[in-house]
């Protein structure tokens, strides 16, 4: 097990910060940034994210240019021992561009031009934005490539959206034209003869025709293709002018519309945004961690294990939300300390103090209006603060999962606009099956679809509904050579091009892997499920009556044992839960989401039976989660209790040592409510 | 009684099969062709419709015409057997049209043209799409009207839609001055003093103009008008080139904004497209069985009681509903045999077979992606057309009802297009009204407002809200020489422009013919009723105490008997349900929209004293519906249980005989959950 | 204790009427004139409101004018003792105008020009449209200026809506220069470096951009002075061509998009629009009676105490409600005498008689479809009648409270437009406020926050979120001169432009003068709350335990006397009512919008304390109001039961006459469901 590099070079301590915008103040209010130091310093902060919005200032006319502000921040920061993020400023234009180059603004659907407004407005194809990008970064590389505050490039800000003007169309149709090489083959993948949509010239595809699902499919892939370009365009005019820093932009989590694992081949460091939303009730509560949990895996396992960085989390409430409930202390430390255990490698927040006026001068932050340390919120932060600068051995550190669980961008777009799949929540099937592993403290990778499958023992794929080129290859290998491979309902339903197969599902190869054909789908009202039971004596000694989701598959077992079997409606009798042996490992089916009970029967009978090691070999407890990260050698433990009652667990017998106390543990763990334990062993 | 020519001309068989789109497969897979032939043969399948969306076939590149390979298509479907329903294709252009010539695209209420999309997506007014319509006619005509396998044109697929580009606004002004002759008419069937909106030239009129209730209404009649000029227009250009088959279009049920009745005159065969929700729960499905029973009752009186077609309907699911359950057998079969009961001569299906892309992929097929025969719904499919092969005596039998209910478009345009009458469900209260029939067995016409009443005992009009020239006097004469009508609350509120009638509710002369002045409408609140009780000694023998709907006018009786009163509120004492003897008749008026209860206790009354036979001699369980057609020699009594319980009532002592079996049947005659059985008497 | 002067001039009787439209009639139906000035005078009515919307009668094309028709109309009225107001008929347009100057109509924020349709379609900036209400004006003004019948000028029609085409977008730019001088300044006062909105030239500004804070603010201010000036046009056209009567405009209630002050500077008299919704139920009903209660007494409040007019009202439903139940007669009479208590000189209805087609040919009338006195709804109007006729006394009284409560509109929309502040209602909070008053019959002035206060002891400032320039001052005399202030959360958070108050809340001075310091906003889920308890020995002797609102500040004290704390959650022991005293007065700072009981319980001790006399020293049943009006010598006593229950009251000792039956009356009171009675003593 390896310990990697650390994420930001050259800088010793656990960062913790967040974006920074004194830019916002020097005009009227000079002292603050001296002022804001001061307030770093007492706080334990160390790492800033600066410029992200600042185009209007460094060019505040065309071709004007003013940099000896930013500098002055840089060379302040940098004498106050604090290293800087340094943003490109492309999430939001100067007003000038906007009425001098409309064609810089998005078009939307139904052609109508943007006035000048929000942010993140910008056509991602228009050569004359990337140009004005383009000079713009090679001019900040050039002025700070080489300052010594800057560690990383922060690119843009949240890239999203999309442009329906006549360059992005001509693009999209340019994409095609690459991937499918004739108009035949086009409109075979879009089974354009439907309603009289073959197309016969290249001009007459338009991408808002929501009808044909396989154009909506291809101009999502395409959306995210432009953005990355527009990405590379960005880093590649940075190195042109110098730059040597690695480069990271901020995610947002499971974002529906851009596939992240294509950012993931373009950046250096991966980031993300949290923002999970507390509801202080445990069940929701329980159900937000472990959400916000697999958002993290996948975020570790997007560079193979390496850190990232929580770029965007929120000291307090975000103003964006109906409740803005200030965050409770506890709460607050458990949700950062929960980046940090599923390997993140900071703790950073938007943002370090709130603005007098826009739209976000609610939104929580380190220093508030009144402009003090004497605040709830600002205690917490440094509280934080000092637990973090306990960590600085936790940096670089990462964990090897045993079981991975697919989650993939192309499946679930496919999922979405196909009409009649509406019942399917892939989201949140995923999230089920990641918790399944969560609350019995077993360390999970969560994978894009053709990911290398070589290292895990199980592989969960809930709905695996559209199959990728060679994803059946590899899954098949993956279990002739030991692997335990879970597909459940909706799997192997289309190709890459949103086509059925034909032959029955799940298909393309699945239905000899799995031994089984899903004739139909029952689809359940609110409420309703089917019964089912286990069958007596099956291979992995399953036992009792249990409910379906939502949705249940009418199965046909063709030489896979069955396991289960649904005992109501017109479909009793036939197949739930079902096994092929296929080599040296085992394909399971379930032909239904299932309910939290069955699923955790079912996993925790396949983790006997795979041989898994979970972090702690001891119950967890309702709403409580260990993770841990290592160089090999020391173990870090993270136990954090999600629940607002107090928790107890009892710790195995390895040696065990708390992080902040250095005391050393053994035997009965008491968890206040909320309260994060971090152990090292 | 009589017994009407076979609705398919020359074809001895029960039709049984529905849309069919090989060309969606020839290209890449042509063996399906043959494959599908094999499978209708199994299925007892041997009608189809051909062509619906295949223009960017027919016409790939403008001027480029092809038509060997439905040549090829309809010789192989005649060789075996099948009778073939030939599209015309105008439903969805193709793409080259829409990029060189824009003015086929529609525009939306807002001035923009739709960019080329979906389908039902061209201008009806557009001479140029017209001509292009009228082009491709004639060549469908010229190749394939005299095509053996050919018995039918289906013209177009499920008109609908509206355009709003200056074509269109300048018709809609060319089809007023028609109607008004001058803008001093118009003015004042628009009452257009108010706020001002005083026209004083055609080209000032804007059909957008929601606050003139006048034209939204005329606005209404000219797109009923302007489809059925297109269709016209598509029927003349296929006898233009010597077409002499029948033609028919598929209706879609009560479709709010098209008037049928218009198309009705038009077509030769009525035919409809019928997709019930079923919600496997009792009362909801009741509801849903004599809804569906309505709207199959009003495509056989559209053309006085001729059979007409079951043109669309689903085996399995459609892929739009929310919960797409697949459709238990029983259910299915007693689906497809209600509409047979109530006059269709066909059972056809959208669709044949699933494609394996576009938005209809999961819209329920005979032939699933599978491809076989060996699935739930192709089985049940196979054993409803063995019993459809017993029916071929039923082809062209019908029924005449001895009442009749209204159901009229314009009414419900005006209803629907007046502020104040949101709590008036127009459609809703026909639907109760007709119940109130089914449940009983007995037989019921629908019937728009003009239509001729003389064959009737019993016409319910509810909520008769507008008024057409004629109307008063044909009910008056109705009522005159002894028939019963039935009128409910918001009666005779306006004439055809829309206009209040002055002098009293209900106005236009049925204050007097009622005996009753409707002085105001209480609306009640969610959950809210009035309480009413019969008046002792009542003409027609009603006793005991009801309640109202959600409406309930204020009556003052001016001469007719009251027969019940309100007994609470600021009214209680009015009268809430009258009779009025005229001539020879009774006109009853009921001020409210009444509940189940009431409403069934009332027309048991009325049709005792009406004498008005139903189908069986017997009492119905609840959700059991008995219908007969019949040649007036033979009856076919059609039985059916739209419930998930067994039912069982007892046969008069007529003869009976299971139409399947040929059994002999008398005595109790029991239904499984959602059995049908068809006897013969 | 002074009366006013009629509210209109030379009027012997008390005004009833309301909106005559015989215009609508008279090419048709010339009788229906002389039909309603006998009506008129069954009714009892005197007054009526005419030529509201009738500029395409006046001009049916461009140049022709028609005046005739008017003189005949003004000359029948005045004949039958009528008085008039004349409306200038800017509310709609000619469609003759909207087709041959498009830049009349309004463009939408998405840059499409409207279509003719509707009405208050004009844009206010258009100086062609400017130019044809002027030319509109003096004619009329010359016609009609001298008219006996004429009393007052009728402005337009409930003036509202706003344009976004370029001459209002310009407009908005030269008002922004006007008010900020520099951009330099108005970069500051939106905060503009945020996303980098800065503006460097005044042609960037595009009103449309949600994301700015302060021009959204900024933008509803334009709209008012826009819409002001307008009206300020339309009042110097009148005045140039001679018309010397006072001008109004009907106002609507608490209209959000309009700065109702602002109106109430350049309208001579007040008139208001008022539709309250009864439920007939009565919680809901005792809501909605002291909401209608605040309204009037803001419109009372708008010019010192001086009679206003209740211009539009309904004596039945307005068809435009879900539910247009009719008004019972009871109801009715007690919600029109209701505006009478709270300062009203007329009661005034939309409308006399139901046009026969349009969109509101449902809207409640005096005379209906039926057209004749014989309906329910005309005798309840004559009865009214009869009691105004008896009112000629109450005429020009008015009331002098001792207790004022703020309302300011720019308050409002800055709570509103500001992200993370939507939990706060701040209308329900004024009104919750006015209730505590009300239901105790203590008569309150509603007043914006720039207004004098030096008559009052007791001033209420819910959420006094916005601080104009010079409230604090204002506020501080007015408590060091001996007043008592309360103040409630979210007070003194941001300037007039928006932007947060720095140095702690509440801001500008506040916390200084409350002696508290709110530091953060505790937001709470639906249905929860948190506990309070009073403190023991508290200066204004409350006791007990209480629950706070949906929001709850977390509060310290600065030299504040802690009233009461709060005992849950984590900042259980944090104040929640405190008491500050400076100079001669206190403040009281409330950190939560309380409950009804909390509030009541806190209200009746500040009244005790600060010695509020009520209108009547006696406890009023719940639903129960009393008001008064008076002259100095005689008081007017209005008490009335908004219940649907009797109800019953004990007088106080003074003399009391009944002022219809003329009757003595002392001792018990009782009122039956929804009755008025009307005391002088």
């Amino acid at each position: 097990m390896k310990k990697y590099l650390p994420t930001i070079p050259d800088f010793p301590a656990f960062a913790h910060g967040g974006d920074y915008n004194p830019d916002q103040w020097m005009d009227r209010y000079p002292e603050v940034l001296e002022e804001d130091i001061r307030l770093m310093d007492l706080a334990g902060c160390n790492t800033f994210s600066v410029g992200i919005f600042s185009w209007a200032r460094y060019e505040p006319r065309e071709g004007e240019f003013q940099f000896e502000w930013m500098r002055y921040i840089l060379d302040r920061l940098h004498a106050a021992g604090k290293q800087v993020f340094l943003a490109t400023p492309s999430g939001s234009k100067p007003a000038w561009m906007s009425s001098t180059y409309p064609e810089v603004c998005r078009m939307d659907a139904r052609g109508r031009r943007e006035h000048h407004q929000g942010r993140h407005n910008h056509c991602f194809t228009s050569p004359l934005y990337r140009e004005k990008v383009a000079e713009m970064n090679r001019k900040l590389a050039k002025e700070f490539g080489a300052h010594p505050a800057v560690k990383l490039w922060h690119l843009s800000n949240e890239y999203n959206g999309e442009c329906h003007c006549e360059q992005c169309h001509r693009a999209f149709r340019e994409w095609l034209r690459v991937r499918y090489g004739s108009l035949e083959e086009l409109n075979h993948a879009w089974w354009a003869h439907f309603w009289s949509h073959t197309f016969h010239e290249w001009q007459e595809i338009d991408p808002r025709d929501a009808s044909i699902e396989g154009m909506r499919l291809d101009w999502l892939r395409f959306i995210t293709s432009q953005t990355v370009d527009f990405m590379k365009h960005e880093i590649a005019s940075l190195r042109a002018a110098g730059a040597e820093q690695p480069v990271f932009t901020n995610m947002m989590g499971v974002f529906p519309h851009l596939d992240y694992w294509r950012f993931a081949e373009v950046v250096d460091v991966i980031a993300d945004d949290s923002y999970p939303a507390w509801r202080y009730e445990d069940e929701a509560d329980r159900r937000t961690a472990s959400r916000t949990a697999m958002i993290h895996d996948m975020h570790r396992s997007m560079k193979g294990g390496k850190p990232w960085l929580l770029m965007e989390s929120c000291p307090d409430s975000p103003q964006w939300i109906q409740t803005p409930k200030p965050k409770r202390p506890e709460v607050y430390r458990t949700e950062m300390l929960q980046a940090v255990a599923h390997g993140s490698d900071s703790v950073l927040y938007f943002q370090w103090r709130k603005g007098r006026g826009g739209m976000e001068k609610f939104h929580g932050a380190v220093v508030d209006h009144v402009g003090s340390e004497h605040t709830r919120v600002f205690r917490q932060v440094a509280e934080l603060g000092s637990t973090l600068s306990k960590l600085c051995d936790v940096i670089g550190t990462t964990v090897c999962p045993q079981v991975a669980i697919l989650f993939d961008w192309e499946v679930r777009w496919a999922l979405e606009n196909s009409r009649g799949t509406g019942m399917i929540h892939y989201v949140e099937s995923v999230v089920e099956a990641h918790r399944a592993c969560w609350k019995r403290g077993v360390s999970t990778d969560i994978l894009e679809s053709t990911c290398p499958l070589d290292s895990y023992k199980l592989v969960v794929a809930p709905h695996l509904y559209l199959l990728k080129p060679g994803v059946v290859e590899r899954l098949r290998r993956f279990v002739e050579q030991g692997g335990t491979l879970v597909l459940t309902s909706h799997t192997g339903v289309v190709t890459e091009h949103n086509l059925c197969h034909r032959g029955g599902f799940p298909g393309g190869g699945l239905r000899e892997l799995c031994g089984v054909w899903a004739e139909e789908v029952d689809y359940l009202y609110e409420g309703a499920s089917q019964k089912l039971s286990m069958n007596e004596g099956n291979s992995l000694g399953l036992i009792g009556n249990y409910e379906t989701g939502r949705v249940c598959e009418v199965l046909h077992a063709e030489g896979a044992e069955v396991l289960a079997a649904v005992t109501s409606d017109y479909y009793a009798g036939h197949p739930v839960l079902t096994r092929n042996r296929v080599g040296n490992g085992s394909v399971y089916y379930l032909g239904t989401p299932p309910d939290e009970d069955f699923l955790g029967a079912f996993m925790a009978a396949l983790m006997r039976e795979c041989g898994i090691e979970p972090v702690l070999q001891t119950t967890l407890p309702e709403g409580v989660s260990a993770q841990v990260r290592t160089d090999g050698t020391t173990d870090f433990v993270f136990i954090q209790n999600f629940s607002k009652r107090p928790r107890k667990l009892v710790l195995d017998a390895r040696e065990y040592r708390c992080v902040e106390s250095d005391m050393q543990l053994s035997g009965l763990l008491e968890l206040a409510p909320w309260q994060t334990r971090i152990l090292r062993r």
